[in-house]
């Protein structure tokens, strides 16, 4: 919720209101590319050049604006080495760690179900 | 995987590669509108004017896309009862209802990190 409310009135949240906070971090969350970063950082802190090669597809411009709107939201960290060459590193805090196992856990679940899809997809497309 | 290989070779699914089946499904899945509606229908059967209600901001447009693109993947199946005035549902296949879950758990935990974010993205405002 982004807006101050009396004490008696109850603040649920709600991910299916457009004014809630959990809207806009699952929009962030799930979206495109934020969303494998997040699958990406799972496994410890990674380079922006591990990223790129990591995500397949995403461009420079699209990984900086998806690291841009995760540390927004507090779900990640981006530390810079100070050294030179430079050496930045972008970390998941512990909510962004707790939200990538989620997407893991989603992860998890599609990779199993390939054959599944592809028949459906295939049914589908037969119709 | 979308393409014939031989048996020698491993086939294993994985999320972030461009060809996989699976990274199709969960761009599906984690698209804006259509992992809305796979947590509305988690619940049930719906209409399209439940969903359109439910939703909050979902243009019809929108919505019908996203319902054909989980239709597309086997996620739902859309029974038209044939009556006049016609009614039609949405209600979610088994491997919908399983990837409903998952995404369900994912905006459990944003729903229960509100303050967390609120106060994230205000420390990011402040710097």
């Amino acid at each position: 919720m982004t807006e101050e409310t009396g004490p008696d009135q109850e603040l649920i949240a709600n991910v299916f209101a457009r004014g809630c906070s959990s809207r806009a971090a699952f929009e962030t969350v799930t979206g495109r590319w934020a969303s494998l970063v997040l699958l990406a950082l799972a496994d410890g802190p990674h380079r922006f050049g591990e990223l790129r090669r990591r995500v397949e597809g995403v461009s420079e411009k699209m990984l900086s604006q998806a690291l841009h709107g995760l540390e927004r939201e507090g779900l990640l960290v981006r530390t810079d080495h100070g050294t030179l060459p430079p050496r930045v590193d972008y970390a998941l805090t512990e909510l962004g760690a707790d939200i990538a196992g989620r997407l893991r856990a989603l992860a998890d679940l599609l990779e199993g179900a390939v054959p599944e899809l592809d028949a459906a997809r295939a049914a589908y497309a037969r119709d």
